[in-house]
């Protein structure tokens, strides 16, 4: 299998694997915005600079491909979620705090669209798919994990009462999000994010 | 115009409401578990009975017929919450309470499945079609004004603390609610829905 010399990120990737992940970044911001099931595998190839045809070449099928998508997406969200996270000198609940108002910020300069990535095709395929929801769930129960060591370290340094469960608080911080996001689109305003924010860190997480 | 006389409760209908709202019930299901764009014009008309072809007798385009779907969920949402909440003779919070544990015992029962047909809606379509984003709000606004006038409710008989602003709560509630339905289909589990009301109800509305 040769070596791609596209740019010089990619030189020491196989050709297989960088058009695979060419058609990956490619479909992430349609499926995002359309729905997994409404994305066509042409519009996708089209979008990726890929000849017809070729799909079945690097994925064994839409399913196959769903679930190198969640992966896809789950590797964004970690990476930005670490850059966030661990490379910050707050205190634990301030940086988890932050974390949220950027996203808020984030979603209200792109015109409360979109909603969470994951969390989309979590409704649209968890009934549809078994092997996708098994993604899912791993997916967003990882999410969930980062939020409770934000909380566990917080309450080691007494910043949280002593009877609030991380994981269990964790869970209802994460889905409340999720319904956040999903009433912003609909809404077309961060009104459901500011509530969010007041909620979980001026009523539960005290 | 013909009066169907298929059995006593239609007696009164025109053929042409009659075969509408046949389609919307049939419709109904289908696209609660599929999704609005994965679920076919003729697969509807098929569950419904109706003659292939004669769809746009009845709705102008697949978008008004969507219309008329959230349209279709709204009224069995409305009814059901309002056998639930006016025949009750219990005390605001509790009401409300019950409903959510009602409404857990029941996805309970049908294995997780489903979620909330408008918040699925509103996932799906609140990015692609304006005017169905615009009735999905509605939906939704609709559905956090009755959860608001319990908490006014629970309020004028001193059943929660004063500060507590009735609207914004209301809107925390649904969305929060919205997020536990999602993630309890990825789970496969109540679990989001009992730390839901865990929270709502323990923590929140105290």
């Amino acid at each position: 299998m040769g070596l791609t010399t596209v740019d010089d990120r990619s030189i020491s990737l196989p050709v297989k694997q960088d058009t695979r992940n060419a058609i990956l970044e490619a479909a992430a911001p349609l499926i995002y915005r359309q729905g997994f099931h409404r994305t066509g595998l042409k519009e996708i190839l089209d979008a990726a600079g890929v000849p017809k045809g070729s799909f079945y070449f690097y994925f064994k099928s839409k399913e196959d491909f769903g679930l190198a998508l969640i992966d896809h997406y789950t590797s964004a969200l970690a990476e930005r979620a670490r850059e966030e996270i661990e490379l910050s000198g707050e205190p634990a609940l301030a940086r988890l705090r932050r974390v949220f108002e950027d996203r808020r910020d984030t979603r209200a300069s792109h015109g409360c669209q979109g909603g969470c990535p994951i969390g989309n095709l979590a409704q649209e395929m968890s009934d549809l798919s078994p092997v996708m929801r098994e993604h899912l769930q791993q997916a967003l129960n990882a999410v969930a994990a980062n939020i409770a060591t934000l909380l566990r370290s917080a309450l080691s340094r007494g910043e949280l009462s002593q009877e609030l469960d991380p994981d269990r608080t964790a869970g209802f911080i994460l889905d409340a999000w999720e319904g956040a996001l999903l009433r912003m689109k609909t809404e077309k305003s961060v009104a459901p994010l500011d509530r969010f924010i007041h909620f979980i860190f001026d009523k539960i997480l005290v």
